[in-house]
């Protein structure tokens, strides 16, 4: 079977196949596709940039080791983790040839079919390693070759790429207690990019983790507070959020299975941590802990002006054989129905009416955009939604995301796009295709006769770079 | 960047970029353009009408003020409710300068881009205003002076303008214990337009609502009935609903947050009923009384005919700072994930099969369309699905409702469209998009071969009128 | 109104209608149309085949009476069951005219427009059956007659048929103690027609269900196997699969209400099995039983290799009116909120990394199908996700599967299509629609620049019959 379709090119990936509506769209792609990455949400990093001797390494591990979007997709098909060299717990024996780990994901490629990670490597390879062939099971040595060539070049280091890639800012994710070298080493080297740090402060939350009591001994350190009680160990945080500050930081950010929010009485609050501390911490502990944390943090924001982000719904590490073996982080987060107009009425009541309060809020239950997220949004002055996350950054949950949010929410009431990806190289693709999806949806208000070229041209620009600068308060910088 | 979208014109509003596909639409629409507006359930203030006088006040006062879907989106992004001239319930000072809000709206106006409320704006401003400016910062006052002279003219008067949108019957929504005074004089006066009440005694469902046992001291005082015990209360509700039906109601709506069904013991609802009275009732004696009290209407339905509308699943006054200061319908109610199939078992297991009973259903949770709601109406005899609700009566709510529930319900099985609305001179742009959306809908079962001519010619005419007259009964009088 | 589209012809039926992407469909679509129709679940009556002389029945007997999906839409409307000539357990008198109920039946033929139902008759009609008149209350007769004398042509027989549909192996679902007499005589008969059995062990698993007994005493007859204890239980279970593997099963079929798993200590479910025995279950119990059972059947696939298909979500029995006068699987079972990844979470961890287990998971919810059940499809060695089911078979069930599974769990995690029907008349036209709906998904892949003609072919193959063939473990045999 010949490709006989004519008429298409590159040009129109993504876009619609009515030709009226694919020229518009085009149009519109064209007049942002040159404006810079604004990436106010990720895990890239830091070190990337702060040593500028930094290497990716092999092509096995700048594109499949790290990245479990990729791992995840060939252990479904029962291909062993360790075949694919990812690295065990107890150190124990996995595959160390990276051209056969390389070997065998190059024979399952197929697996990525029609999925965004398949996009996101294809870009990568094509267009931005410059491969030319078709990665298979019989160019796979070829292709690593010319992969590590070409990481070898200067050009190919990470600072040179984020200047390629037209990076404006690029926010990190580190831990509350993180120490931040990184980030200072990045300030002190002169560099001229612009990498933020943002605070993260889930393990000192979590007062069930493994490890919490650690957590919150290294916070006692770092900030000389006495976090013996409750009241300290807020103080501390709040010096963290400062420190984090002071490097340039903006928002926070916050994990959570369920976004539930209750203030508890100075009383219960330092009971619950009382317990914790003596490790007699009972499950309805943490979750009066956390919600009572978020209401917290949202206080803090208030005052100190960090956009404050909560991405709620993972059920983490819902492989016990994967997480014991591999640790957290290895595909096996799965999402679960959340519910957010109840959780977060206590929070939203106290707070969600104060602007200098910005709270970001992201869903993997995609059945809660026109039911109650695009109705929270579309009232609350504090509150804008977050872009299409995770499993959802796609095209599909893309075009979803339009479809169910917009008409209620408004435009104006969603925070632009996070590419939300450890996989540095995978930047530019992913903010094309939500450049390019945004111009499809735009052009089709216009062809619909709902919005004119003059609006559309204004929501082009504040979708591809303007909310997210102003939602995140990278604009006042 | 100039519009050089050729072809399109306003009539193509709404239908899809595909050639073929929009002069099919736009036939199928133009065959039921001008067919009456069948108005069964909507929110309109029937003094409107029964005072040849009445006035709609100031542009403010018309599009603004009264309208949450409007103002909801400006307080979403910091305006102050008393800058909108909200009243406040403790007559706190809020703006009185309708020019000022008028100048506020227009410089706003951006906020409703891609949003239903701005397209009904529009065609309120342009289409039934006569409006040629575009509404924004500069032309605001020039605006605003066209809106106050057009509002002066006779024609501009409600019941012209009910005549003019060819309305054929326009439902309110009224209370239980509503004295009728407005339908009343409506039908003393001799005009020709037909206004009807609807039955909605939500007031005196709520046992824990403020104001619960005046509203039933009300009801004694306008029936007659002793309604000290709970045969009485149920008697007296039956008195009423035969006084509503001698104003020529069809129906009746209930909202409840969920449609939570079940029967009680008559010792158990008097139990329940006795407490309420005496101020001592429980939560869960109020969800008990709500399911039981939606049991006694069904069976009042089987009784006297009225069709049973359930508005269910919004959660009222999320916001207490804004219920607190402004009071309810101010844009602050928000949608909850809503269960339908167990909750209503026990009403249709015992009234579902009889054909007397005509009970409409409306959700908010677009989830239980395909889940719940469809399979549940393609078989129970007594069940029709409402149209899209509220957030979803829109283009693309009513694309999901065609979508998720036609294949499974079945059209007949469906209630056409409800304008559902307070903001009289939208009524027509809710219509036209409803009917353009159908015309797109059905346009695209014909060119996937999945219906014929024919039948899409019958099915726009039951889309756009038909299916809301039969299953309103409203084409019985 | 008259047809003026042009342009089209039946051979686009269900196509979008942009005619690039409509030819591009269409050849995709005739790629694959020809191929063999792979059954791997399904309720067709395997007596169908045992016996060469088996008789259809009169028309109403063919396409009405034993389909719930076609009498509840007419039951929907008004009809009594009675009417339809469905049988009552009490043996109360039913309509026995057949003509009568098919003239009931066209006269209300339109109530399926735009369903597929609708469409599937119309197939079976026109494409089967060559009748050449549109079905109405006029040509009700003249098509009465013509199905009758088509009916008595050997070439209307199951097995002709089932060649000239060209199906390549069908497999049916047999109760757990099924005798298995009709496979057997089947496969006696020498006919070269591959029809199988499938091991659905359900009533064995309800404990409370009216005659669990029984079918446990009949499950100890069949075997051999003391049953008194729950380890003889299991072993009795084990010998019937086995039986069942004997006669070509390669898959077990459960349906649960939700897919619930725990495993019980030997001790808690010889206790909850010995209540269950002497009639003292309780729910809890039932619940209990059913999630350790679930463990039991996923533990034995594991060791025999049956491929396990798991159907959750529906609430049988919803209307009690229905089903005391009519028995089960009268069209009023209803579908629930279903929760997965919660639910399946120790199963999985348990024989979820084992890929000798082949669990493919069926939903009637389909909000789950991006969010819990394409995450865990992409992780899950064991697990494949199964077509859209029942309701959500359909032109746009379709698409809204391939549009919500697909990024995230990949094709290849995915189970092909199951007509899983008991009208062995619409198996062609139902096999038709999945196969037309995947070239056009797979052709706006192509259109939209994410995958070449050459993988959209191999994906059309695997659409077609390659992942049925693959996952049901059809291709070992």
């Amino acid at each position: 079977m010949q490709t006989e379709v004519t008429g298409w090119a590159e040009e129109d990936r993504f876009f619609g196949p009515v030709p009226e509506q694919r020229r518009l769209a085009l149009r519109l792609y064209e007049s942002v596709a040159d404006l810079p990455l604004v990436c106010p949400h990720g895990h890239v990093d830091p070190r990337m940039f702060a040593d500028a001797e930094y290497s990716f390494g092999t092509p096995a591990q700048l594109l499949l080791v790290p990245d479990h979007y990729v791992f995840r997709m060939l252990y479904s098909q029962g291909i062993p983790l360790e075949g694919l060299g990812i690295p065990r717990i107890d150190g124990g024996s996995v595959e160390q040839d990276h051209r056969r780990i390389w070997q065998t994901f190059a024979e399952h490629f197929h697996l990525f079919r029609g999925t965004p990670t398949g996009l996101w490597l294809t870009e990568e390879l094509h267009g931005v390693l410059g491969v030319s062939k078709r990665l298979n099971g019989g160019s796979a040595q070829d292709i690593y070759d010319e992969i590590a060539e070409r990481l070898a070049l200067p050009e190919f280091s990470p600072r040179q790429l984020y200047e390629r890639f037209n990076i404006e800012v690029l926010c990190t994710t580190d831990s509350a207690v993180d120490s931040l070298n990184a980030h200072r080493a990045l300030q002190a080297s002169g560099w001229s990019g612009r990498v933020l740090p943002t605070f993260r402060p889930d393990t000192l939350v979590n007062i069930l983790a493994d490890g919490w009591s650690g957590q919150v001994d290294r916070l006692a350190d770092m900030t000389g507070v006495d976090v013996s009680r409750f009241t300290g160990f807020v103080q501390a945080l709040e010096t963290r959020r400062a420190d984090f500050k002071a490097f340039g930081a903006t928002a926070t950010d916050h994990a959570v299975i369920e976004p539930y929010t209750r203030k508890l009485s100075p009383l219960d609050v330092e009971a619950v941590y009382q317990r914790a501390l003596k490790g007699q911490a009972s499950h309805d502990d943490a979750r009066a802990f956390t919600g009572h944390m978020l209401m917290e943090f949202a206080r803090m924001s208030v005052e100190d002006g960090l956009v404050m982000q909560l991405h709620a719904g993972a059920y983490r590490d819902h492989n016990p054989v994967v997480s014991k073996r591999f640790g957290p982080d290895k595909g096996a987060d799965i999402p679960v129905l959340c519910e957010f107009t109840r959780n977060l009425q206590p929070l939203l009541a106290q707070y969600g009416n104060d602007s200098r309060l910005r709270l970001v809020l992201f869903t993997l239950d995609e059945s809660a955009y026109s039911r109650e997220l695009a109705p929270l949004a579309g009232h609350y002055p504090a509150l804008r939604l977050g872009p299409p996350w995770w499993f959802h950054d796609s095209l599909n949950g893309m075009r979803r995301y339009f479809d169910r949010v917009m008409e209620t929410a408004g435009l104006y009431n969603t925070a632009g796009f996070n590419d939300d990806t450890r996989a540095f190289l995978s930047i530019p693709a992913r903010h094309a295709m939500w450049r390019r999806v945004s111009a499809d949806w735009v052009g089709g208000l216009v062809l619909r006769r709902i919005v004119d070229l003059d609006d559309a041209q204004e929501m082009m620009y504040d979708l591809a770079c303007g909310l997210a600068r102003r939602v995140y308060r990278l604009d006042d910088l």
